[in-house]
């Protein structure tokens, strides 16, 4: 973005030198391979150890680089586009759905979670935590709330927990006709749990997509999904995927 | 969300004191309230100043916290939905569109715009530089990329800049017939001009929205806007905003 005459606020030194990373990883660097440390690299490029972190620290932010425990510093692959369009209008669970259901729980939801669902503070809400693959890698975890009131024919029975409990949740919502959704996407930092099963440090940022679905009139479930800010790119949209961002622009040549 | 038996990971020290101090911003700070300095807050909540620096770090990534220049650390407001939906067919400018137009240059397009707009690297394109106001707030900056082949009909004589300009390339779109429109967000850090605007500090972590306008066939425009990640929640999807957000929820009692 730096060709342009509308840049005329001057920029810090570390936002230069990322620049100047940033075009050595197209040149010089193939995706995947390990940065040379830190010492090494602030003598290569003249600055000093703290400006040079500030600029790697930027490219991560960027999805430029991957700071990996017990590997180092290695350059990022592309993005990866993940589909979030609410175009599909469905359940979860239903065939379109890219999520797989791990567990399952029944517990009161959170204060504000309960008052989405405009059900009591005190109801009985499936919990279900769900798991998104894309592209052979885990993108995105999911606390799935059903209120035990939308899905009344659930049988307490069979499948009392676990994933088994959870399709026999998904299976019932199928059932009802879904007037809509909403869905709202925002910054936030990976609770632990969520930080393990997308191998993040807990922490780290994260997009927090939280949807709303609507039966009936009123809020028959609610969906909490973190997805990693690193590694996605979440589209959205009427003809499919965007070919560009950010990253990609300073990747390209 | 810490209410079900699906968090079987343990948490980090400062993590748990994130949800104290969350709770206590609940209870005893009103939102726009400076906070103690760090010695009093370490002491308060009797941990060392390195885990409380961390805990505040995790606030202010989920909007609780709000670091300003000269002011110091506050209470933040929950976040305003902002709707980036594509649902509206229209080009920038139309009348429902939140964007003013503050300048507009004519450049060679960096490469990754370049190629998916699909003219050739070199070819001048117009480049319009926009702000978007939300709720009295400056919430996004944009770069806005038309190519000059996309509006042929625009005369050079009049406006050649500045705002007169902007309109004058939007007024040519609007005679286009709009296809489609893909959107992506991603996580980004704000250049230093979009800082600036933005009330940010450069590096400062942003969502990118990455838009391209479709009309017969190709590519007519690219639209790359910076939305601020600490006061925004970007909301899209077929009924309107969602009254929930990760950070909300903490805020609820």
């Amino acid at each position: 973005m730096g060709t342009t005459q509308l840049e005329s606020v001057p920029e810090p030194k570390y936002w230069h030198l990322k620049t100047v990373i940033g075009e050595a990883l197209d040149s010089d660097f193939a995706v995947g391979e390990i940065l040379p440390n830190e010492r090494d690299l602030a003598a290569r490029f003249g600055v000093a150890r703290a400006t040079l972190r500030q600029a790697l620290e930027q490219l991560e932010l960027e999805g430029r680089l991957q700071r990996r425990r017990g590997v180092g510093t290695t350059v990022a692959p592309p993005r990866m586009g993940v589909d979030v369009s609410t175009t599909q209008h469905s359940w979860p669970g239903s065939a379109q759905d890219a999520w797989q259901s791990v567990d399952c729980a029944t517990a009161v939801p959170p204060a504000a979670v309960a008052r989405l669902l405009e059900t009591g503070a005190e109801e009985e809400t499936h919990i279900l935590r769900r798991l998104r693959v894309s592209h052979g890698q885990q993108v995105a975890a999911e606390l799935l709330y059903v209120p035990a009131s939308t899905v009344p024919e659930l049988s307490a029975i069979d499948a009392p927990s676990g994933p088994a409990r959870s399709r026999a949740v998904l299976r019932e919502l199928q059932r009802l006709d879904l007037d809509g959704q909403d869905r709202a996407v925002e910054l936030g930092s990976a609770r632990a749990d969520d930080a393990k099963e997308l191998d993040r440090l807990p922490g780290s940022p994260v997009l927090l997509v939280t949807t709303r679905y609507v039966s009936e009139g009123r809020t028959a479930a609610v969906s909490v999904a973190t997805y990693r800010a690193d590694t996605c790119r979440l589209t959205f949209g009427d003809s499919g995927d965007v070919e560009i961002s950010h990253d990609q622009e300073r990747r390209a040549s």
